[in-house]
């Protein structure tokens, strides 16, 4: 049963839209670009958030909390930053609402003007560089490890749920630091960090390397990413660590007294995830019968389904369930037992598959009999007859093999969707036949760039930070380039 | 050493700003109104939000995420709400901003006005009922148990860090419910939800009661409130419950099928706590020595300073100590070791005091040799010499202690300065001499109401649930009345 769900080899945009609404995850609300994230897809969000907050706070970062509305002038005292932000800024220019003279409803009260306007944060190392200035004095006060969860907002055009939105969740990590060198360290650890959770929580592949200068973060010396494959060949960024160098701290002044007794400008990162993730995560493994979320992300690891008739089955079932959901709890597995009389197990099998819970158990009469049930694979459809006795144990090892296959799964999707070419016909026959990946030789310049990607939607993804030095030629000007770079099209 | 804090006697008020700033839990930024918090602070808000979202879960209620911003049109559905809020909407009005024509800088892009102003959320009853209006058809999609973590704005005029700002974090629940019992169920059981976290967590002994007509949520049929009193004498607003009858069901026309086949309006409910329980838990508790934390709250409960010096010493008292570190962190304590060889202990006694840190641990040579160590606590101040051996049980009974012994203070606190009165003379002089809640009779009138509060600065905060019935006349008027009510001065 597909809920008529689209296909993915039909049109996968259809298929994508109609998942996030038929699972519930989320849907558009009566704010152009901004979305109701609903309860399923929030504790999805909650997963992802534990998992990064524990990472964050086990490599030595503190959560805190910056005001959401920034000052114009605030905004534009980095001139690369302004200029990457200014055509998505949502701007606050009155306090005040009042009674229309004629009575005819709420306006916006005129004498409540703002000396200067607000704009809801896009993003935030204006207002905390601003604050940094009066936190950092000395060498003493360095480095400074920051984080928080918040909602942001760039006013973008063309709309997508969770994938991008005008107003989205996210982390941003600001950090300070006393030497370029502890800086640069703190991107790349951040960046490790962001892999790290991609592959074993999202169970997601990703590539990690470095942007090119126009793919940059408006007001970063660098840009790092992590990029995933999804299944229609198109490539996602999923994370960015930013090294700042001391773009902010010039833009605010922040200084601090060295140890020798000098005094320096403060080095800068920046780094983040957000909802997006979401989009990525659905987009990496469900299939045309609906979600498919890995184990360790799942809000619901394991559903119990009975297959039974009137109060006294229920009753016999449930005597024999108590203890094995206890002990699966006792595991920390999250278990459902589903005992709704109001619908069937058919109904929900179909609805469990829909939201991707990685392990269906059912029992009915006969199982009893027999001391089994019967357990499904989400990600496989697989199912096998298993004893009761130890299933707390077979369920756990389940997830973890479900876990491990499903980045297997999606590894090996990548490495076949990675293609090496070396002339322009080449790349494009491969990003219109195949798409995924594309590894070519590029002259290095923002002109050629610019000009692939107007022929191809192509655009580089980034430099693999492992990727092999070689002598070759740009597949579109002919010059030389010492290595290949990652191409895609792109979300 | 007080670290230059004012005393509570001298400059209440003073104290408080003092304090927050001094204990590094918040600041206000350069947007009027709005605060920063900082880590320090934050992480007291974490364990309060870890502690609420368990107790909601428990109660059946999931996270979901709806837009920051809310078109006007929706503010205005329900009239009470849109009177209640209009004066302290933030706008949004435009979505772009761009380079001056003079060149001068960035202006707001005039072609870039919005059609619609849009609110920043001050509360989201009415974004949240707009969508409910699509999720609920029968009543098998009843009771919808929703609450959500975010960002607020109220435009205030006169702000002080925690206890009244612009922006503010908070959670706010919203429930949809087939009848008027369940929902007026809901609403009490959140009530008594949130005096058992001021009690239980907070140590914070509090009133529950109903709000009089004027002090009413602006949409509610009823706001069910928890006060607490401040140890200046005056009361604070730590907790509402709105039973908001049909009213937001009427105003975005939110009707379901009955199980009887009808169409019925859905009745609703909202609650809410913010970061102002950081501002009750400070005033409650601290001294003039600095924060007292109740150890369910503390983001450190035990810090252990080492008397030593030299390496050496270090060495040895290290390996003494890990093993007990990690005895206290298995029974779920958290412990801080504070190496820190660039403090001396006198300085990080007077900072842990200051932070609140229920209990300190130091260790000297002499101790090792003993096979002692100091414990010291912050609320009492006493100290005792304790055997190493089973300190870990030490400390997590005394934690215990505190906790209660905590709670108890402010209870007896409370208890001393609570009083009824018969006449205004007399209540006039306890408000103006002792402080605290002052019961007594009140005739039930909003012009009566209005006028003690003009004459006196005392409001109604709440009629107690529990209040008993007695014949009385009103202070003010003389009129019958037939139970007492909680006056108090109030933040």
């Amino acid at each position: 049963m597909s809920k008529g769900l689209p296909k993915r080899a039909d049109d996968y945009s259809a298929w994508y839209n109609e998942l996030v609404k038929k699972a519930d995850l989320a849907e558009n609300s009566a704010v152009r670009g901004c979305m109701v994230i609903k309860p399923y897809g929030y504790s999805i969000w909650e997963k992802m958030q534990a998992t990064l907050d524990k990472m964050f706070k086990e490599t030595g970062h503190s959560n805190a909390y910056f005001p959401l509305l920034i000052p114009k002038s605030f905004l534009s005292r980095e001139a690369d930053h302004i200029k990457g932000f200014a055509k998505e800024c949502a701007v606050v220019t009155h306090y005040r609402l009042k009674n229309s003279d004629d009575g005819s409803g709420v306006v916006v009260d005129p004498e409540a003007k703002l000396e200067e306007e607000l704009i809801i944060r896009p993003t935030s190392e204006t207002v905390i560089w601003s604050t940094y200035k009066n936190w950092i004095q000395s060498y003493r006060d360095l480095p400074l490890l920051i984080n928080q969860w918040v909602n942001v907002m760039r006013w973008e055009m063309r709309t997508r749920l969770f994938l991008r939105t005008a107003e989205f969740l996210w982390q941003e990590g600001h950090t300070a630091h006393a030497t370029k060198s502890e800086a640069m360290e703190e991107t790349l650890k951040i960046l490790d960090l962001y892999a790290t959770f991609a592959e074993k929580y999202m169970g997601i592949p990703v590539l990690k390397g470095v942007k090119t200068e126009s793919e940059r973060f408006a007001g970063a010396v660098d840009t790092y990413c992590i990029e995933a494959l999804m299944q229609d060949g198109k490539a996602l960024q999923a994370g960015t660590s930013h090294f700042l160098g001391q773009n902010f701290a010039k833009a605010f002044d922040v200084k601090f007294a060295t140890k020798e007794g000098g005094l320096d400008l403060v080095w800068g990162t920046s780094w983040g995830v957000s909802t997006r993730l979401i989009g990525a995560l659905i987009m990496a493994h469900s299939d045309d019968n609906g979600l498919v979320l890995p184990p360790e992300l799942a809000p619901i690891q394991v559903v119990i389904v009975p297959i039974v008739k009137g109060k006294d089955q229920y009753k016999l079932i449930e005597d024999r369930l108590e203890p094995i959901i206890q002990k699966m709890k006792a595991r920390g597995i999250s278990v459902h037992y589903d005992n709704r009389d109001t619908h069937k197990p058919g109904w929900k099998f179909a609805e469990y598959e829909l939201k991707g819970v990685p392990l269906r158990l059912a029992i009915g009469p006969r199982d009893l009999e027999n001391n089994t049930m019967e357990v499904a694979r989400r990600d496989t459809k697989t199912k096998e007859t298993v004893s009761i006795d130890n299933i707390d144990e077979v369920v756990e090892n389940l997830l973890k093999e479900i876990q491990e296959s499903i980045f297997q799964k999606a590894l090996t999707y990548r490495e076949s969707n990675t293609t090496e070419v070396d002339s322009y016909e080449e790349f494009k026959k491969v990003l219109n036949e195949k798409g995924g990946f594309v590894k070519a030789h590029w002259d290095g310049t923002t002109e050629t760039e610019d000009r692939i990607k107007n022929e191809t939607k192509a655009t580089i993804r980034c430099i693999l930070l492992d990727e092999k030095e070689e002598q070759g030629k740009c597949i579109y000007s002919g010059k030389p380039s010492s290595k290949k770079v990652v191409f895609a099209k792109a979300y």
